[in-house]
């Protein structure tokens, strides 16, 4: 019995059912912070990102599979912080310059949140021996990375809009 | 005065008072994650990170004197978040094997929290002309990128140490 890493599958298992509860809370705020921004290009990314999301949670609902569990959420307090922050952004920042800009930090906040649960979970999952699991988890994983990287160079880019208007 | 950004100014301090608020937030939380943890390399990495911390909070200190503003904390509802995982873990998994695995997740969610913020701060602080400030916000987000890239390292250890302890 001693050799099964059976807390370790708990664990993973809880940590799956954590990011399941992000992934459909960002679903829900994306649009919200697409309609918010005034950048057009930042409007797209937020509702490319939003479709992203549809497939990172069709993946998740495949790891659960693959784990022979039925897709379940378990309430993230982490999210709720790092979107609650995102919404005060959106209230005390509606009408200024700086809006986009405070949208964008909001959103790279869940990036990195996300990246850091993908990472976690594309390594546990390896050492499970999920090996499909793993998969689906670290294709995520790469694609929150990119979305992380174009918001850094859509936020240089507002910067020299910027620039140019004031 | 429209050459003159004001609101991203204002953003730039809301931002630096949450990962102020934030900073101090962690410092308290180390002392218990290493405590809590079984594995001396990992308590010895969160004693090493509690004093980088220290030294972070100080060069927070530096940017608020830079800006001639006095430090001030503002309630920061991600890392309050992000750390009530960490302690739900630690209540969750105390005695298990899977204890370090899930000390180390929640240290990482910390880290790529601050990497975030980090790096808008750091190109915020360019952006408005605060070339001193943006050198200090880089320092640390250079010490919070290595302190990830360590807990990386040390899960693969643990990883390692288990396999052979099974």
């Amino acid at each position: 019995m001693a050799k099964e890493p059976k807390q370790l599958a708990d664990l993973f298992q809880d940590t799956l059912k954590d990011i399941y509860f992000a992934e459909k809370k960002v679903l829900v705020a994306l649009p919200k912070m697409a309609k918010a921004a005034e950048n057009e290009e930042l409007q797209a990314a937020f509702e490319k990102h939003h479709g992203e999301t549809e497939g990172q949670i069709g993946r998740l609902e495949q790891v659960f599979e693959e784990i022979g569990e039925k897709p379940q959420a378990k309430t993230c307090a982490a999210i709720i912080g790092i979107l609650d922050e995102g919404k005060e952004i959106m209230e005390d920042y509606k009408g200024s310059p700086a809006l986009d800009a405070g949208l964008l930090s909001a959103a790279q906040a869940v990036e990195h949140y996300e990246i850091s649960r993908y990472g976690t979970l594309s390594a546990w999952a390896e050492q499970l021996g999920h090996s499909n699991a793993a998969t689906l988890l670290n294709d995520t994983l790469d694609e929150e990375k990119a979305a992380d990287r174009a918001l850094s160079e859509l936020a240089e880019t507002l910067v020299n809009l910027q620039a140019e208007e004031a």
